[in-house]
């Protein structure tokens, strides 16, 4: 019995995003041989799978999204794959209103779109694939009909270089990432399944971002922790209800274990502080 | 025993340009469901690898480079990845000084881009990844300590949203495209082992292209064919001793045989065609 009603992907994620009021995304990036060596199982698979369960069920009421970087499960081959494989599905089956994103960054067009699909949606379980805007429209197109399952868009990232080409100053006194951010929100979300990330380390294009594309539509943040980005920078940028905003964390939260007695509390309460730490900014918006 | 020297990956390329002498690179793109039925080998890593063997024996001597669409394998789970491993793997051995693209567009950044080359390189055994600019030189950064592998830029592609965002124009004049090939010659380029991609469908993006990179930069040109990109937009275009130029045909060529009495006949003539097509443009040049 399918248990839950069928809404747009972006539904889905404001949704989620309104009943947890956390804000939180998890960042799921379980590079294998980042796992402390007593939690191994044997295998690359089952050590993965078995980290990742921890995680979830130390943070399951508090992630309003789960974010997997898929090349840190592809750089272990078929057994890195096969254990986010069953990360999915056990995220499917047990808490089946949780979004799943695929940072992939495969940023394909036309019929290899097709094949994407089938990788991260049938394949892998995901949700929402995660892709650059550099060819345009053609990136995103055969993506619109299905607005189940999503599509973020990078508009400004967080990494030192991400201004090199995004923050290039137009004829028309305007910057690359704005007409990118602008084309996301008017043009390419038209079904109710494409949404923005922007990074926090670039505190005006985020704020920049927010204005182009209002107050309905879901933000992603990057960039907060060890890249150095501030929540205070995040005031006033929260959206609707303050609830159109999600903050990805992925070190800083499934790596928070190492060295303590518990791993999985202190995950856990790295998760909560952080939580915290945005509502407080976001009750000052 | 290894039986060739070690070469910068621009060299290696270059060297197989200059050797062959077709300015080809023949698109593996082969998605087992367009595999004719009478090839099917049982499974789909059975058939996939089957195919790739024979349109590698039709087309070696031709071909100065294979790139591989990863998503057409991908889309098929383990097995579509495995039929490419195994691709891979028979080529290296069989056929060593041809270089194999990752059409992967993992536009991956700082540590994420060490799992990619184990995915790509260590796994899948690619010599070179694709990757869009978006993020900037963050994208390049950590390739460049290994010059035996390669990147190859997307600069600007050949697609119809194309333009959209790559030829928007600048304050200073120049567009978009202009900046990434400018820094991609001169800054990213500067261990030998990066390079870029254009496509043919922009002859003017193309012709700017190659003034601002040079006649000794190797220029992987896309869009021919299908796309509907005309060889003749390629002259002038061809670099040092007109072998600095490649033009991939991918569907044009591994599904030339379909309803052919002889179907790898076919694609070895579709090879030859398309190349004597580019040489009597190139001996114009």
């Amino acid at each position: 019995m399918i248990s839950y009603i069928m809404m747009t992907f972006n539904t889905k994620l404001v949704s989620s995003l309104d009943k947890k009021q956390t804000r939180l995304c998890v960042g799921l990036d379980s590079r294998y041989d980042k796992i402390p060596e007593d939690m191994r199982q044997g295998s690359i698979k089952d050590t993965v799978f078995y980290f990742n369960k921890q995680i979830i069920e130390a943070t399951q009421d508090l992630a309003c999204v789960y974010k997997m970087n898929v090349a840190f499960y592809a750089g272990f081959r078929e057994e890195g794959l096969e254990a986010l494989q069953l990360t999915n599905e056990f995220l499917h089956e047990t808490y089946p209103d949780i979004p799943l994103l695929a940072d992939c960054k495969n940023s394909e067009m036309g019929e290899s779109v097709n094949m994407i699909k089938q990788e991260m949606f049938d394949w892998l379980g995901f949700d929402c694939v995660m892709v650059t805007p550099w060819f345009g429209f053609d990136t995103v197109r055969e993506y619109l009909d299905d607005e189940y399952h999503g599509v973020c868009v990078y508009v400004h990232d967080s990494n030192p270089s991400a201004s090199e080409f995004q923050d290039l100053e137009l004829k028309d006194g305007r910057k690359v990432y704005e007409v990118v951010a602008d084309h996301v929100a008017k043009k390419w979300n038209m079904n109710g399944n494409v949404f923005v990330e922007a990074g926090v380390t670039y505190p005006d294009a985020l704020r920049k971002t927010r204005e182009i594309i209002g107050e309905e539509l879901p933000l992603l943040v990057a960039g907060v922790g060890p890249q150095g980005g501030k929540v205070e920078a995040l005031q006033g940028l929260f959206g609707k209800n303050t609830y159109r905003l999600a903050v990805n964390s992925s070190r800083g939260i499934i790596f928070a274990g190492i060295g303590k007695p518990d791993y999985f509390s202190a995950v856990r309460n790295a998760a909560i502080t952080l939580a915290q730490t945005i509502d407080a900014v976001a009750k000052q918006s």
